[in-house]
């Protein structure tokens, strides 16, 4: 067992990562290679990857405790995935896929039979995963109930409770993205629906929000030339093209529309935040993804809006920037695949 | 073991219910007493129950499997209730206080003195204890992630993940009725805060969606006499004694006005519900609390908004009415502390 390896592996819609760990979670490897969605050899790959791994370091199928594995969408208790779109799979237990594929691709190697219950494989979603690694070996490390926010081009969430990932009845628990904040939204969100979290906590949400001020102060402005000089040139020029990265720059350089647009970014977020503290009363909320490092920017606003919508024996909840960057996925998957052995 | 009893108790703020079970989960007995908040001799009456019981029944503290405490306010995982309003309660510890006046109290009866640890206590809070009680005995029994929600004089709610209940960092998860709908609110909720879910989905808050209804419709009077015929005289005339039953009465009549009331009681409670299912994917919700009763005309009505609102991978929810009615707090608490001694 001393010599045990745990494999962590994050798919995503361009490319692959794979971590291999010692029990501790010492990280020992980390590569990358490209999601094959073409082709649909993903699986294979990953499976490849790991074989040839352990045959070059004169390993076996005895020496690998599990292998964890966080997809781009929901995966129920069972291993059955609902539907990646990313990766252009349907429904199917990918559990039981990865055995077959590996077992067959280690005979090709090692020239040996892999009995099923050798091979130890457990899948999660990718949101889940970066949650339960921070929460290993990252910014979460010393709280037992933590809820772990991706702030980038989508929201997504992970919730954990007493250590363990909450994943809902068909493993897809902690879509914070996707809870209703604007009641009278009319279009449509990527999940189908309208008036999504994330249609205005986002990369595109916080874009349209910039445009939609720029329409009400046009319109204001007909009344009132005051709010003129709140059209900063250079964001006014951008109109069509502009950015998340536009908004974020003009604001840190104290452009008033720019601010005024993060601030109502910043009040969807707390009211989103203020819901989950008030449901499931975490210690602390810890932010990733691209746009959690305009931190001070981003969440440190929202915080106001929280404690003022937050169930009050709820407001004590600490704030936390990620650590582990886009490695939390490998680590997440990890150590899910060693906390299911232990349930075993 | 064989004979061995769990207590179940549900400290109420005028009375305390108490059940005797075997390990089984049958109750053998349930009673009830008088909440004595003026002399606060709360647990020591609990404890004079349950140390008569067992003298009477001929047995000792070692046929005492556990003591479960449902209690109205919050309870952390270390047992210490932060504030019990009802009860005239400040922040302690009420499984070690317990534990001394059991101790003292079995003592005078039995004349021995009984060891600390051979008093097994646990406290969790009493909205928690009836969705566990719905869980182990009641109409979720069939479920492993439900939601137990309280339709009453306040809106209470209770998250059961795999037959655990989620009680959060300091005891306060589950409290759907804090969540914020209404950002514009400016009246105070009793939690503190404006806006909550509880100002629209309770028996107070139902009436002051009607009395905003009257208002708005007598504004709008003025300007189209049509909305006069929507004015039901009846209602119109108790106005200021106006009850939720009144209005639920009337809309079994077919009352355009009363139905108008209810339906926006059900967008708003739809809503709150998306928000709990789109975060932790429960198998079902529960109803319990006098105003389930009104069942077809609360909760299918919200329904309809909880469909268009919830995150589309969790809108697979069943809907159930509570089955145990008053006796769901004394199960849960029995159930509770029979849960938390597996653990040790």
């Amino acid at each position: 067992m001393k010599d045990s390896l745990v494999f962590g592996v994050d798919v995503g819609g361009t490319s692959i990562k794979i971590g291999v760990f010692n029990l501790e979670g010492e990280l020992l490897l980390n590569d990358e290679i490209t999601t094959n969605v073409l082709e649909n050899t993903i699986i294979k790959d990953i499976a490849d990857f790991i074989i040839n791994y352990i045959y070059d370091n004169k390993k076996t199928i005895i020496d690998i405790t599990g292998i964890g594995l966080g997809l781009p969408g929901p995966v129920n208790d069972f291993g059955e995935v609902q539907k990646c779109v990313n990766l252009n799979w349907g429904v199917f237990n990918i559990e039981e896929e990865f055995k077959n594929i590996f077992i067959n691709e280690y005979f090709e190697k090692f020239n040996k039979k892999v009995d099923r219950n050798e091979v130890f494989i457990k899948a999660t979603n990718d949101a889940n995963c970066a949650g339960l690694g921070e929460n290993w070996k990252g910014s979460a490390k010393n709280f037992k109930n933590s809820v772990f926010i991706t702030l980038g081009t989508g929201l997504g969430g992970a919730i954990i409770i007493n250590e363990k990932i909450v994943n809902g009845n068909n493993g897809a628990a902690g879509e914070i993205g996707h809870i209703v904040v604007d009641y009278d939204e009319k279009e449509l969100c990527s999940c189908g629906k309208t008036g999504c979290l994330e249609q205005k906590v986002s990369a595109t949400g916080i874009v349209k929000i910039a445009k939609k001020l720029f329409e009400d102060n046009n319109k204001e402005n007909n009344k009132d030339n005051n709010t003129e000089n709140k059209l900063n040139n250079d964001l006014s020029a951008k109109k069509e093209s502009l950015t998340a990265k536009d908004i974020f720059d003009a604001a840190k350089t104290g452009n008033e529309f720019a601010n005024e647009v993060i601030e109502i970014y910043s009040k969807y977020l707390g009211i989103g935040l203020s819901h989950v503290a008030t449901l499931v009363n975490p210690e602390a909320f810890i932010f990733g993804g691209g746009m959690s490092k305009a931190g001070e920017l981003v969440y440190n606003r929202a915080i106001k809006y929280f404690d003022k919508y937050v169930f009050l024996p709820c407001k004590n909840v600490s704030f936390n920037l990620a650590e582990l960057g886009n490695k939390a996925g490998m680590y997440g998957a990890a150590f899910y695949v060693l906390s299911c052995k232990d349930k075993k």
